[in-house]
């Protein structure tokens, strides 16, 4: 692939971030948020104010991918950040999944972060937790049967870690 | 002790809980909140509405702790509950967070959910760990240094689970 730029999100980009929120949402096997947000409640979990940021993945234009970025818990949580990622069916294995969360670790260091948490990856997204573990995110562990998938039925939930 | 009563909370009870919510969020020992929140957030985040609960301990009219529960994430994560005990300084020691905590899982039971999971249980609160894990939560793992203690410098923030 050509070199993904990844730059602060703008609202020019809601057109295009919103059906990717909606697509991932919706489907229901990665992200525990209701999937029948709507375009609003979206724009409130996605849309993050400083300290936390969101972030689009952009090739000629096209958003191919959006991450946000904070921290994960406030007061004396404040100091490890956390992040979530979204890339559409028709972007994924190309690489857009890793450089999003590259730039959210790259990032959270820079504003002085002791790590990254994440609190509910899916185990069965497999691609993720790949992602994550070739980044240096270890696995504090797993919450059992916690994510109702629409195929797999009751899986866990991974809480991982990334120390800076 | 007298048996304590655990029941729904009313409006009348905030010029109680509000204390019991500042003096544990101010300590800043035990809960990743904001230390500065002010009453209106303290409403926001501590009186739950359906299908989650606000409840209080009371003896004699005196509230001596407070508890909320609900799910613990929105869809496909909405099948597992959390919940949350605040018991002041001067009512501790006396039963009050077990008969929270017991209250609180039998509530979840109730309402047909398939666990409780804590998020973030500071791990030098051993009055707290020692409670849940007599009442069956057993740790998934530990953040290490996520929260930063007021005494004790950064330390773990344990996920506990309670299947049902």
């Amino acid at each position: 692939m050509r070199a993904v730029e990844i730059r602060e999100y703008a609202e020019t980009d809601w057109p295009q971030v919103w059906p990717i929120v909606r697509e991932v949402v919706r489907a229901a096997d990665t992200f525990p948020y209701d999937p029948g947000m709507t375009e609003g409640e979206a724009r409130d979990t996605w849309l993050e104010r400083p300290p936390g940021l969101t972030v689009v993945a952009a090739e000629d234009g096209r958003v191919l991918g959006t991450a946000k970025m904070g921290p994960n818990k406030p007061g004396p949580g404040s100091h490890v950040s956390t992040a979530s990622f979204m890339v559409p069916g028709d972007a994924r294995g190309k690489g857009v999944g890793t450089a999003l969360c590259r730039f959210a670790l790259g990032w959270a260091r820079e504003q002085g972060y002791a790590g990254m948490q994440f609190n509910a990856v899916v185990e069965t997204n497999r691609a993720a937790v790949d992602i994550y573990e070739r980044l240096g995110f270890e696995l504090i562990g797993t919450v059992p049967g916690a994510f109702e998938h629409p195929e797999h039925g009751r899986v866990g939930l991974h809480i991982m870690y990334c120390a800076f």
